[in-house]
Formats: C-alpha cells, sequence, structure tokens
C-alpha cells in the first residue's frame, strides 16, 4: 500500500473536527498539492482504519465524502482511486494544512466599483469610527436607553409572536407591514401634519435606508444636489457617494436660503433639508423660505428631502407642521426615524413619496432587501396603536428637556468664559460656543482621549465658515454622567490646547 | 371685524382634529389662498372665541400656532395681522381644504436616476408580483413555519430583552452583533467548510443585502458579469441593475461550466455561481470545474459570488464542501441565508467576504442602512448556540424529504403521462418536467388562477433552450395541501391548454 505521511491524527482533537473529517481533509488536501498522483488507489478502508486505530467506518465516511465530492473514483471491487478528471494544472494550489489556518490574502488593491471608491473615501473612517459604539457624553443622537419601557415592548413583542406567528413568519410586504404603514401615516398626520396615503409610506431600515434609497432611486453621477452647509453628515455621504456634485447652500438665521439655490443660475436634481430644526445648527426654515423652495422645486422639476430626523423632540410651543403639509406639487420626500423615539438598535424609519414615486422605491426596496423584519414591525404597530409611543415621547420630552437644562446650568457654572451653551427649545443637542482663541478639533481631539465624544462644529461645513464650537449631544446622558462630562472638559480646557 | 366666512368648525368633529388645529388650518388655508391678505388684522381672541363659541384659550393656541409659524405677525398691543413677508406669488397655490384630502400628484412621469429605470424596467412587475403575499403551492422558497419552534424562539427573544436590553439597544455594529458572527462563522465552518475570521462575516438583511451590496461594491455599468443560465431571477435584477453587462453561461450536467466564460476571449469582473445546488436545475458543479473556476478568477482578477441558499437541506449523502472552502485566492464571497432555515420575515442572512474587502464592504454597508436590527441578531446568535437550530435543521430536513416524496408520489399517482417529477438529493423545489406539446408558461398562468403558484423553467432561461417544466416548491406545503394542489393541476392539465 501507498504510505500515506501526510495522515497525521489530531489525537487529542484540538481542531475539534471529527476524526472522519480529518481524514477527509488529509487525502483532500494530498490530492489537491498533488502529493497523491491521479489514478493512485487509496488504501483499503479496513487496513487504514487498523493503521490509524479508528472504527472502519470512520473511514468509510471519509472516503464516502471524497468520492461525492469528486475527489476520487470508485471501481466496483477494485478500490478507490485518486480522480484521473483532476486537472494537473490544478493541483499545484497548495491547501492550507487545517481547517483553521486562514488562507492568505493577495495583497494587491481589491478592484472594486466607482461607488465603492468614493464611499471609501468619503466614509472609511467614519465607518470605523462608527463601530466604536461606547455611548458616552456628549455623543449626539443617543436615547435614554434605560428609560425606554422594554416590559410593555417585550409583553407586545410575545404577544405579536403568540398570536401572528404563521400568518406574519413568511415573505412580507415591500413597503412594509400594513397596519404600521397605517399607524405610522396616522401619527405623522397629527404631529407633523404629513399629508399622505397610506400607500406612500415605506418602512425602512432606519432614516438612513430611507435617505440611501432616495439617493440610488433619484440621482446620477454628475447631478447637482444642494445640502444645507453645515450638513448632516450620514446625509452628504450618501448624496456623495453616487457621484453627485454636492453644492452647499448657506443656512443663516432663517434656515436653508432657496434664493441662494436659484439666484446662482444652475438648477439642480435635490435639494436636502432639515427644516424643523437644521442640523446641527438648530435653526428653523421660516415660512417663507419653505413656501419659495416649494416653488422653486415645483418650477424645476428638483425633488425635496425633508428630513424630520427629531422634531418628536420639540420642548417648549408647538412642533411646525412640516415642509410636507405645505407640498402640493408632489416634490417632497419626508424621512423619519424610530431610532431617536424607540431605540436605535430596532433599525426602524419611514420615507414617505410623492404618488409617482411609489412604484420606482417598490421596486428599489425589493432589491436592496425586500423589506424590514416583519415581528419588529408588528411589535412597533402595537406600540404606537395603543398609546405607548405617544406616552414615552411625553415623557422623554420632559426628560430630555431637563437634562438639557442640567447640561446648561452645569456648563455656566464649570466652563464659564470657555464655552457658552443656550437652552434650545428643541433638538437633542446644542452648540458649545467657544471662547475667542479656542480651537474645537483640538479640543475634540484631545477629549477623545479622556473618554469624551464632542464633535466640532467644523467637522459639519463644507464652505462655510461658522464661529469655533461643539456639538453636545444631552438626550442619552443623567445628570450624573453630564457633571462628570462637563468636569472632564473643564480639565481639558484648562490644561491648555 | 373682518368677514371669516371659510371659519367652518366641524361641529361633530368627524375630522378628528381638535378644535384650536381647525381654526389654525382655516386661517392658514386662508393666508395662503390669498383670502387674507398681507397685513389684514384678525379678530382679536375674545371676539372670535364668541363668535365661534369655543374657549378663548382654544382661539389663542390657534394664533400662537400661526404666530410660530410665521403666518401672521403680533404687534404688542396692536393685535395679530396676516405676515407681510409672505411672497405674494406664493399665495396662489391652493391648499387642500382638508388635511384628509389628498394633493393632487403631477402626472408626468418623474424624473430618476438610471439605476431607478434599469430597476422598474426589470422589476417592477416582479415587485409587484411579491407583493402578492399568498403562500399557495407549490411556491418556492417557503419554509414551514407552523413547524417552526417559536415556543422556544420566543423564550430566547424574552432572555435577550430582559438580560441585555440596555446592553444593546442603542447602535450595534456595522458588520454585525459579534456572539451571532462568531455563531455563524462556527456554523458554516461546520456545515459548509467555510474558512474565514469572524471578522470577514457580515450579518446582512437576508441574502438579498448581500447580493445587492456586493453589486454596488464591485460592479460599474458596462462591466461583464457571468451569471448561470438558467439564473436566480434576483441575482439576475440585482446585478442587471447596476448596468453591468449580462453574459450567461450555459449550465450542464457538471454545472455552471468555466470553460465558456474562459474560452470566448472575453474576462468578467464577476461571476454568479450556485455550486452546490444550482437554481433551478438542482445540478452539483464538479470539483474538477470548481477547481477550474476559481484558477481563472485568480489569474483574471475576477471576483466569484457563491450563493449557496439553500445547501442545508440536503437528504441524502453529507453535503459537499462550499466553493469558498477551495478558494485560496481571496476571490469567493460567500452569501448565506437565514430566511429558508429559520423564516423568511426575520430578514437575516450572511456574506463573507475576502479580507481585503472588509473595509469596503463596511463603509458600503454602514451607508447603506447601518446594520441589521440587534435584538433579532442577538436572539438567532442564542439560537444557535443552544444547539436548536441544529435541531430545527435535522427536523426539517426530514419533513422537507418527506414532502419531496410525497410529491412524487402524487404526481406519479395523479399527473402520470403528463408531469414528471424525480426524486432529488437536496434542495426545496423539483421540477416537473411536461410531456410533448405541453406548454409550461400557459399552464402557469391558467394554474395561477386557481390559486396555484408554478413558474415555468423558462422564465428562469436566458439564452438557454431547456425542455418544458415547472418548478414545483414542496418544502412550505403539508401533505393536504400537495395533494389538493396535485388535483387542481391535474383539472388544469386535463382541460387542455
Amino acid at each position: 500500500m501507498t504510505e500515506m505521511p501526510f495522515l497525521m491524527l489530531d489525537d487529542r482533537n484540538d481542531s475539534g473536527a471529527p476524526l472522519y473529517r480529518q481524514i477527509y481533509e488529509a487525502f483532500r488536501g494530498a490530492i489537491l498539492s498533488g502529493k497523491l498522483a491521479a489514478g493512485t488507489r487509496l488504501p483499503a478502508s479496513r487496513v487504514l482504519a487498523e493503521q490509524l486505530s479508528v472504527a472502519r467506518l470512520t473511514v468509510v465516511n471519509a472516503y464516502e465524502q471524497l468520492l461525492a465530492e469528486g475527489y476520487t473514483e470508485g471501481k466496483t471491487g477494485a478500490g478507490t482511486f485518486v480522480a484521473s478528471k483532476l486537472p494537473d494544472d490544478l493541483l499545484q494550489i497548495a491547501p492550507p494544512a487545517k481547517n483553521a489556518e486562514i488562507p492568505l490574502q493577495p495583497p494587491a488593491a481589491p478592484r472594486i466599483s466607482k461607488f465603492a471608491r468614493r464611499v471609501r473615501e468619503t466614509r472609511g473612517e467614519l465607518a470605523r469610527y462608527q463601530n466604536s459604539l461606547d455611548v458616552v457624553p456628549f455623543k449626539n443622537g443617543m436615547t435614554a436607553v434605560g428609560e425606554f419601557p422594554f416590559g410593555v415592548w417585550e409583553k407586545l413583542a410575545a404577544r405579536v409572536y403568540r398570536r401572528a406567528r404563521y400568518r406574519i413568519a413568511g415573505y412580507g410586504a415591500t413597503a412594509g407591514y400594513r397596519p404600521l404603514r397605517e399607524a405610522v401615516a396616522a401619527h405623522f398626520a397629527a404631529s407633523r401634519g404629513v399629508r399622505c396615503r397610506t400607500e406612500q409610506i415605506f418602512i425602512t431600515n432606519g432614516a438612513q435606508q430611507a435617505l440611501d434609497l432616495i439617493a440610488r432611486v433619484l440621482l446620477d453621477a454628475g447631478d447637482r444636489v444642494r445640502i444645507e452647509d453645515p450638513c448632516y453628515q450620514e446625509a452628504r455621504a450618501v448624496f456623495e457617494a453616487t457621484g453627485a456634485e454636492i453644492v452647499p447652500v448657506p443656512v443663516d438665521a432663517e434656515g436653508f436660503d432657496p434664493d441662494a439655490a436659484q439666484t446662482d443660475g444652475e438648477s439642480a436634481r435635490l435639494v436636502y433639508v432639515t427644516p424643523s430644526h437644521q442640523y446641527p445648527t438648530g435653526v428653523t426654515m421660516t415660512l417663507a423660505r419653505r413656501l419659495r423652495l416649494l416653488e422653486w422645486a415645483r418650477r424645476t422639476g428638483a425633488w425635496i428631502v425633508e428630513d424630520d430626523y427629531n422634531s418628536e423632540f420639540r420642548y417648549t410651543g408647538r412642533p411646525l407642521a412640516s415642509l410636507q403639509n405645505l407640498d402640493h406639487g408632489g416634490r417632497v420626500l419626508y424621512v423619519g426615524t424610530f431610532s431617536k423615539t424607540i431605540f436605535p438598535a430596532l433599525r426602524l424609519g419611514c420615507l414617505i413619496v410623492p404618488e409617482n414615486l411609489i412604484d420606482v422605491f417598490t421596486a428599489a426596496r425589493s432589491l436592496a432587501d425586500w423589506h424590514s423584519p416583519v415581528f419588529d414591525q408588528a411589535t412597533l404597530a402595537e406600540f404606537i396603536a395603543e398609546g405607548h409611543f405617544a406616552r414615552h415621547l411625553r415623557k422623554m420630552r420632559a426628560l430630555y428637556e431637563k437634562r438639557q437644562h442640567f447640561l446648561v446650568a452645569e456648563a455656566e457654572k464649570e466652563l464659564s468664559g470657555l464655552v457658552k451653551l443656550t437652552k434650545a427649545s428643541s433638538g437633542m443637542h446644542l452648540i458649545g460656543w467657544l471662547a475667542p482663541g479656542l480651537d474645537a478639533a483640538k479640543i475634540a481631539l484631545k477629549a477623545r482621549e479622556t473618554g469624551l465624544h464632542l464633535s466640532p462644529l467644523s467637522s459639519y461645513c463644507i464652505a462655510a465658515k461658522l464661529p469655533e464650537g461643539l456639538i453636545f449631544g444631552y438626550t442619552g446622558f443623567d445628570e450624573k454622567q453630564i457633571r462628570e462630562g462637563v468636569a472632564k472638559l473643564k480639565k481639558v480646557l484648562e490644561s491648555g490646547e
């Protein structure tokens, strides 16, 4: 019989692989590397079993697997042979000796698409950073997860699993679970004055997917996109990834300026705005500008994306109606999210599109990932329908306002003369304006070393030149965390830049 | 005081809107339509309240809202006036009289992207069709949802909610919940021989999102993509949507033929294959062809997408190792799904990429929708780790094999001479070969009218000319449903085409 020096069984079985698998792997490796030539006869299973001190069935199993995968050929009564059909020139690729060993990867830069090159360039850093999931003061967009009524949510989820499981466990509707779409329509009609039929509503995997779908469906490389300057970075990244030409439009005390978009002589395919509470400046777009923007879009055929990301958190006065409410030309795509009002891990948001875009968004969404998980959608539908959502929002509004006031008070007490924070009537963050001579980017970097997360206002700017400021998210942190965060920042500021 | 004829309160309050909101809407409508000119003085709140027989606070609330939104201006002590800053030319856009009324949409075709036009063209029909969610025999890819251990799943989900809620309710890692990625790595290493580090694994929203991400990251318009012919339609749609040139490669008894891809003189950026169980023919790609395909990809720098969509369901013999297992050039992207093994509504799948694509896929995934829902991922991780997944798979393998045999037996009994079904060693569907003279497309159409779902084999073909056949999915249907389905089909066949 042929010598089989490659057959070294792992007695201690460190690899965790069953014995038959080890035998199979050893033969396979030997065949692929050419150690066992085509036509070589394998030892009889009984003989090999004795030699290896294993049960004969173990060897038989390994041989069957080799046969099934085409590594060997069996001639009835004549034994098992290495397959003759294996192309010789392929057998030189040495496979790794062990299953656990990681194949070497080519060092060359991989060939990727233009989209991917843009994404890697504009987003590589961001994505890596976002994978650091620490929730530290004053990271923006965090919610008070400890205050979420998980008890209620769990009960509703369990009820959905029990009652609806066989009915909804299959594939669902692309645009979303119908009862949730209806609940969302009612909610946004009441709270945001959104006017739409249920058919216009898509349930998405958070606002991010809504923005991505919008960019894919409405933009080609080279199209002009007007965005606010400063701008929400995630939205900017999505539009940049399409290869569109990004045209920053200044934001002043009245919000996005549609006249700037009209007077420079060139049109745009799409405009991205956050009219309720401009991100990150917090400015509310005035009615006059809203009307002018809508009229401009109607005249030029441009699309308007209204990102209504945190309009639910208004602490004083009534929330302003959405821009979508004023749109009678079918130009506005309304983006909402439940990441800030339920919890981020849920990954549910919504997109409301004009009538004549329903079909194409349905097609694009089904291509992207069919639909959002149905049980989560059903649980959220119940949560809204039974009034828990409204109750939670009320509670969070009060809590977040309190946290905001606490942050302002702490900053007044501890950071006076260094950072100026002013109360705001809505939102989840404040801008801390720095005293002359302080550099926000440098401070943010130093603060990060001490376990604080502060973004410089400049990181949201494209062409805009704004005074030095830092973004303080406050909603995700209790008074103790805020106090400690402010104290840490004080040390950073006092240690000099 | 000015006459306010537009002020008709809905006494019965059919609209459900609070009274202050009705007053606000009426004024707003009158201002926007020009009925109330700029500078017009609004009646004193007390006076209007008396006139309308409502509480004064109701009117005050409405006025405050108008003021806050910029429709009116208040001069202290001088009353409230329609804002002078509203641009006259915008006031002609008549708003709908009621919130519930739907704005008219422009009839013109909307301006959409090239991607969207391709998607609408290739997928419009499909998406609409997929929105019909009826699970009727012999729809393919359906699972036996009634057999899924929802009791266990619910218990694990409840436990995850209770134990981990505050820890995982925030934003999660882009590539997926780490314990699930580890469980997936272990599962696919054991069951499919997949060799990878955990870092190479992305948890996706089903296999569909994995395919879409691959297409976006690796393909530009005009790139050549070789796909199997016949081919899984969803994959084809994803690649077509990028604007890539689709090159069909014939499938024969040895599976996808890599030599056809080499000898026609032109290379390709990407190859899409289902080597374990070709969809829809069920052919297994031979080892020799796998090795040649890998060698070709290594030489030309092409990517190989291995869609291992239902390899878990092998009824006889051991499952063959994946193509990824043989890849030492870092060319294979492996796509797996839990839609067929857990339940489709869950929307979880996985994508395993070569090392040098980890960064760019992380960036692209975070752009698309950040990450999959974390609680669902955590529940699935526990389901796998505690052995429920393996147990369920074993149970389903036995059940699906039984269903397949039952279908074959029923067809033999009832459809003899008309449709020929042959047992297969794996998969979730069979091809029913039609007797000469029968037209699969016509029969499928007629069958649909009687509540049956059968796809003609030709609908998967690009250039391939195959005998007339129908796709019978059997996994989602019990014996009663299969028997009734066969009986219905018999009637259709006997009624003549």
